[in-house]
């Protein structure tokens, strides 16, 4: 068997590595000019400033951009690439959740190349010479953006798209714990049942490999220890730094083998309504787990005793166990009650979804489709 | 608690890797033009000419440095970046063991920055700007020197010396088993267990963490099981693998954390007369072994627990028996007979030694010591 890993980018990890934030900014730019890509709820919070304020500690000329809604829009990036260059910045810090992160890593591109970045949506072009280095400092466990080569944005008209390079990577990540600390409990669940998922799903899926499942399995045992002591303490900051290290590592393992049928049936309910990607993430692994289980490869095998599981036919228990003890309800919202199980068929078979939706050794058929979508639905409140 | 983790370069696995050698490099070499630097002993075997050919074949001027003897000489790293300079390369491509792996690392900040390695050595002076970007190749599965940003040489008075930056590691590893299938039996044993030494030091010393442990027990793992395997069948291309892969996740682990007593005792041997390091590292940690079981901290029980022993107690036998199925016999050569325990403690003892002996929860002392250096030279045939 041949397979890639990818570059895993450098960490500095545990309570306080965001003091290092001015100092180690500075060492990655030389020319002391940093764009700083930041949620606005930490500007909300009054959280923004201290940080900047660390930067410019450390001698750098800070130039901030807060101006992200939702997930990252072409537009976003491109006012955030923009006011980078005129600053003449040479580093990108992202701090948020996984929208922040994406779109300080697709300004690292914008800045020295296409000002747009539709021009690198879907591999239209390739990279320009000369990407900028970025900073990444995750403020929730979950998508693991700040561990894969993979920009998500939506364009002009909407859709979501992607643009994917090595080069996008991080030179550093701060997994700061105590950053993540004031999530929610709803929240901190639906990204932690994201993470699980990434890394189950990159372990399980036809393209896994040694290199992936290694990483992949250290996530699940991370995820499925430290999410329930999260929720019973939402201040216990070992495990909320076991949470980030899980995300972190998902991360690394979908960067090199990607997703599978959760992530298609996520997708497409995504594309119908509104809903929160780590929750319709998760329902979509309830729903497909039993089919899963009824197939158990090596690989499911493995990943069931990653998750402390004897073996893939205690998995369905185990997962609903683990949701139970996450604190959060899994149901999709109340705009999903008029959709039908067939229009969400219909959208996780479309082109978008299909590499997902085919990544397992068996595809699904048609029926099997038609009762995940119906059992999904049959939780909207 | 608060670690960093070092930038883990990307991998190409399996048999077969070796084939992408070619538009690998091509995509690293904007400008066509690759320093080769390999093992004398490549060409020797007439298997240097095929990679030449295959470099070439994607379109690279390539530029052939051999001029390697031992472990890596300043003068040799200097004259292997003169050859690069002169041909205009912006790759370096280096294959072999863990001396053309220095010297390629090495090359690729003497090319665009100071003509003399010295400049960089014990950190004289930062690194240049511009570092080239590097493809390993490794033949042995031992140093690790493709996963670490160290790089060990030695000055005109033949002083061991290193530089260390983390730009010096590779862009891309290929790890390809069937490359390693010719090194000698004994050879294979001795850089085998080097690296489970690597993995175990990282593993256990006073500055492991985290993050280095979850490479280092994948590599005690996989070596323990792969290199009884490949002693037994020397062509057993999975075994040959899963013994480079515990190499390299090796590497990783002391990049992030450093060695420790054994690696004290196999330099300090090393600077009284020649020995082959991996040797000499297998030798200094059976004799301290004992001595470390005795005082089992979690991570050393951890660490027992990765090679598959119950506990910490166990790893004596557990050891002295993996040795055994190695097929390698562990005794200093003739050169050691006139050296006394004393003149061997006091090497140990030595400032270049210090970091590594003191690297342990506790220190031994200096009767310890002397008894470590007596078991070591009674080896000696």
């Amino acid at each position: 068997m041949r397979y890639s890993t990818g570059t895993i980018p450098a960490t500095l990890c545990g309570p306080g590595a965001i003091d290092r934030l001015g100092p180690e900014a500075a060492a990655l730019s030389p020319a002391g000019s940093v764009l700083l890509v930041a949620d606005p709820w930490l500007q909300a919070q009054g959280r923004l400033a201290p940080l900047e304020q660390a930067l410019a500690g450390a001698g750098l000329r800070v130039t901030a951009f807060t101006g992200l809604s939702g997930e990252p829009k072409s537009t976003q990036v491109a006012a955030a690439a923009a006011a980078g260059r005129a600053a003449g910045a040479d580093l990108v810090v992202g701090i948020g959740g996984g929208s922040a992160l994406d779109t300080a890593k697709l300004a690292t591109a914008c800045i020295p190349g296409a000002p747009d970045p539709m021009a690198y949506a879907l591999a239209a072009a390739p990279m320009p010479p000369g990407l900028l280095p970025s900073l990444l400092v995750p403020t929730t466990a979950g998508t693991g953006a700040e561990s894969c080569a993979t920009c998500i944005f939506s364009g002009p008209d909407g859709r979501k798209l992607w643009a994917w390079d090595p080069g996008l990577k991080p030179r550093l990540v701060l997994l700061d714990p105590a950053l993540t600390v004031s999530l929610p409990r709803d929240l901190t669940a639906f990204c932690a049942l994201d993470a699980f998922v990434h890394a189950f799903e990159a372990a399980t899926n036809a393209r896994t490999h040694p290199g992936a499942a290694l990483h992949a399995h250290h996530a699940l045992g991370l995820i499925c220890a430290a999410l329930p002591r999260v929720a019973e303490a939402p201040g216990d900051l070992a495990a909320r730094e076991a949470l980030l290290l899980g995300a972190f590592h998902a991360g690394v393992a979908i960067d090199m083998c990607g997703t599978a049928i959760a992530h298609a049936l996520s997708h497409g309910a995504a594309a119908l309504a509104p809903v929160q990607h780590g929750l319709a993430t998760a329902l979509g692994f309830g729903v497909s787990l039993g089919w899963l289980a009824a197939r158990p490869t090596p690989q499911v095998e493995a990943a069931a005793r990653a998750c402390g599981c004897a073996g893939a036919a205690a998995l369905p228990g185990f997962w609903e166990a683990l949701v139970a003890r996450s604190g959060a309800t899994l149901a999709l919202p109340a705009a999903f009650r008029g959709v039908s199980a067939e229009a969400l068929t219909r959208a996780v078979e479309g082109p978008e979804c299909a590499p997902m939706l085919t990544a397992h050794a068996e595809t699904p058929d048609r029926e099997t489709l038609l009762g995940f979508a119906a059992a999904m639905l049959a939780t909207a409140a």
